[in-house]
């Protein structure tokens, strides 16, 4: 029953999706998954296209990615993509990423919530549809991967400050979440990076930054090789601190 | 005949591939021209994977496209692609962007070099193979567009000089050429971009930037929405001059 409710959407490492190690960016990884939760959800009759004629949109609240590997330069691979728990305000939906041997690269989990386009408030999603959302539900498909955590950055210097271009923005006038996940990766050197890979990456979005904003980058080293990174846009002025647009964590491993 | 010599390559508008006018980017339509580049070299025993081996490399040279229309989030679309000449040292490759109607929405020229890794020489594209490449030129498919011109750009002052990081650089260890479309995308106001489409963009990659370059971008405005633009790395010091890495043109129209 279960395996119904499951999607499954093939991809190919694109050449222009690697980064300098022949290695799919995490950017487009991140930008993948989006794109199988937003298949997914069509599919099933609670899509953005949909949804938003009905004055509502997804929002992305969390991202957790665990990987092992990532594909290198024209690798295929698969990523599964199912919901397992629905609340009233929130739905967690997660990732297996899977080479075409079904050997698992990677999980990742998800948490978004409904807001009414009108109100700005989010909806309850066991209402929405008479409740229909909790049939897609895959109770016994395992993610062991741990939950996204909570993120607390207390560095007083920003690491990085950088204005928001054209294309940062997304159509909804927005800079899009899979930006933040490049600007963050920008903060390390290639020499480091050369050196490590990515273990787990965790996002969370607090509020949206525009076209114009800047944005400060600020780094906790927590351990080492763990790095808690807290995005505020437009420090100064009347506002010394700014405000939060959203926080990171990244573990690297050795290669 | 010339039909089975034509690439034709199937997509769709991904939600995070579009910017804030919920229009294809740019930059993503170059990458899916590059990629179906790919594709149909691969096909015919011209792809990077095969020529690597050999150590011979496809440098891209010169690309212009002039757009009709730029599809939308979701819409599906087709690229064509095929070689209409090979010289010596150059090939020149078309591209026709289509709706599924088969509609006309752009036409693309790119003009590449096969370059010898082991010398950093161009090769002789018609010795390779045994010369085999020119089976593949169609000669009876039009490209009613101009191909790319000589671009000249004399402002003294840069419009903004930026710093380049991981997510710049590709598998080559060189800033990947769609990154440089968006760099000098992002030089214009989302103002100027609300009320404006890009009618034509061309590109000369004339050398290569690499990680933790300087690059700045100078900006000579030709006539109303008409700009030249040229990217030099690592101006100062020894070298007040920089060198150039890339010139481009933009011509923008009312949408």
């Amino acid at each position: 029953m279960s395996e119904n409710k499951i999607g499954k959407y093939p991809f190919v490492v694109e050449p222009f999706h690697t980064d300098f190690a022949g290695k799919l960016s995490l950017g487009v990884l991140g930008n993948h998954l989006l794109n199988c939760a937003g298949f997914h959800a069509a599919d099933r009759g609670f899509g953005m296209a949909h949804i938003n004629e009905n004055n509502y949109t997804w929002v992305l609240s969390r991202l957790a990615i665990d990987l092992q590997e990532m594909p290198s330069q024209y690798d295929k691979f698969d990523i599964e993509t199912w919901v397992e728990n629905v609340y009233r305000l929130f739905t967690d939906r997660n990732f297996c990423v899977k080479d075409t041997e079904g050997n698992v690269l990677g999980y990742a989990r998800s948490v978004w919530a409904m807001i009414d386009l009108n109100t700005r408030k989010p909806a309850d999603l066991l209402e929405l549809h008479g409740g229909t959302i909790v049939d897609y539900i895959v109770a016994d498909k395992e993610c062991p991967i741990d939950k996204p955590g909570r993120i607390k950055v207390s560095a007083p210097v920003p690491a990085r400050t950088i204005s928001t271009y054209y294309s940062d923005i997304d159509v909804n006038g927005h800079v899009n979440s899979i930006k933040y996940i490049e600007h963050i990766l920008d903060l390390f050197t290639l020499d480091y990076l050369t050196k490590k890979r990515i273990a787990r990456f965790e996002m969370a979005y607090v509020a949206e930054s525009y076209f114009g904003d800047t944005l400060s980058f600020f780094v906790d080293t927590l351990a080492e090789d763990d790095y808690a990174i807290e995005v505020r846009k437009n420090i100064g002025g009347e506002n010394p601190e700014g405000e939060v647009v959203c926080r990171s964590r990244v573990k690297f491993c050795n290669k």
